[in-house]
């Protein structure tokens, strides 16, 4: 498993202010689409099908695979998984290619029914986010049972600013998503960043899964954006108890949130935050 | 056609700030999922086929339903709509549903080989930026043959507060991206916001389809975030020759623009902007 990081790229840009225009170089992060395959099947006639499609930021490939793969519900251990690397040449200008494949263990078999991507599209006619909801649960989700962390008030102040000075890609670009594990003390342990706000989640989870850390109760992810239905489902399955999002929840993360016993924090900054759901993890 | 507009709810939140905390009421973007169905084939034998669930602020739906459809490339005409209503009952604590039928004129038929959602998905092995764009080529998108608005610099400084003064629903949640149609004088003549970036762009473009107004070659967007692959792409098969972003563009954003001869503006504010591609617009 090597692999390749190029998350940033330059371009000329024409810097216009009030006062007139001058030619410069820009950092832009790099947004390329990323294919995840799986092998499986008995060796002697191994099969592999294309999972996803998705728009990333290069580097932490491996991570992102596997964080999705797990987020989906398609994963469970790590052991699940043989091997990870790259298929196929080279992508233009870059060191590695778009297409990452998973070979799963011998004698893993994919479920195909989880491999539907939109696997909260629930009943027939009456799609709703109480529907949402519950497919969850009938896809086996449960309520956190971990007490989880508990962070200072203090401590969740200091979150955003923590976060940002881990985001090497965004000071320079100015254009990336990130998430960040953190433990009870508020030490950030993992950043990652990404064009889109759910590959940094995965790619967080995703190092963690293959490292056998998972469930993640004992911590709390800090987003940069907002928090919706998507992270919101994400973190549930890597058994993350926290999240406390830069900026604004939406209704249906909030109604998650009260229903598998989440901690909920939204519009964190320095001067005030919003405790949304599960009051007692905050101290 | 008659549409509700429930964006945004109320929850009961803890405020923290340094010096204590208070229960108060906060407002939140709603988000729930949506579904789009399409109805075609003769009369005598309807069939109807679910094409995408995206998750969505609800208001403008069917905006967003004929948006999404022509941005996507399955539509080109409004005159090929017979019909666009809500189908089912109306989801929990709101008065229309979450799933919108848009039923084809008699004789339209459906290009199934345009429905796959993910319609850049290229090549067998060797899936990259450059094959994303080639692919957008193949599928009958081309560089855009208007010469498009000329905005003055004074023009766009001004447009990221033009925007915001424009959403009244980020105005009470904080927590929605938006999308706007500008003309030459910097006028704001549209503005549509969502939880989801893209569904913004779709409802925005969806209102001018549905009046017969697309091509939009005299306009120019506007978006409160970042522009990405899928919001130049939606933008191009839109006929919009130009975008200002208040936030970054990523790698391939900027590409797309070169390629196909549109205007691209990023880090939008009052004092400074970056001009990445088409500079003969600006003046």
């Amino acid at each position: 498993m090597v692999e390749g990081n190029e998350s940033a790229t330059t371009v000329a840009v024409r810097r216009i202010t009030r006062e007139g225009a001058q030619q410069r170089d820009d950092r832009l992060a790099v947004e390329e689409p990323m294919e995840i395959r799986v092998g499986f099947g008995p060796e002697s006639s191994r099969s592999a099908r294309s999972l996803s499609i998705t728009m990333r930021t290069p580097g932490h490939d491996f991570e992102l695979a596997a964080g999705f793969l797990h987020t989906e519900g398609i994963l469970e251990r790590p052991g699940q998984v043989r091997d990870i690397d790259f298929c196929g040449p080279a992508a233009p200008g870059r060191s590695t290619s778009n297409i990452v494949r998973v070979d799963l263990a011998p004698g893993v078999e994919l479920d195909m029914a989880r491999m539907e991507r939109h696997f909260y599209t629930t009943s027939s006619c009456g799609i709703c986010g109480k529907a949402s909801l519950d497919a969850l649960h009938v896809k086996g989700l449960k309520p956190l049972d971990s007490p989880g962390p508990r962070l200072a008030r203090a401590v969740i102040h200091d979150l955003p600013e923590a976060l940002r000075s881990g985001q090497p890609v965004f000071e320079s670009t100015g254009g990336l998503h990130a998430a960040a594990l953190v433990d009870e003390a508020g030490s950030i342990l993992d950043v990652r960043e990404d064009v889109g706000r759910h590959n940094a989640v995965d790619k967080l989870i995703g190092r963690r899964f293959l490292d056998g850390g998972t469930p993640l109760t004992e911590y709390a992810m800090v987003v940069s954006g907002r928090a919706s239905f998507e992270i919101l489902q994400k973190a549930i399955v890597a058994g993350l108890p926290m999240i406390v999002a830069v900026g604004a929840p939406s209704s249906l993360a909030v109604e998650m949130a009260e229903r598998f016993g989440m901690t909920l924090v939204g519009f964190t900054s320095p001067e005030r935050f919003n405790l949304y759901t599960g009051h007692h993890r905050i101290c």
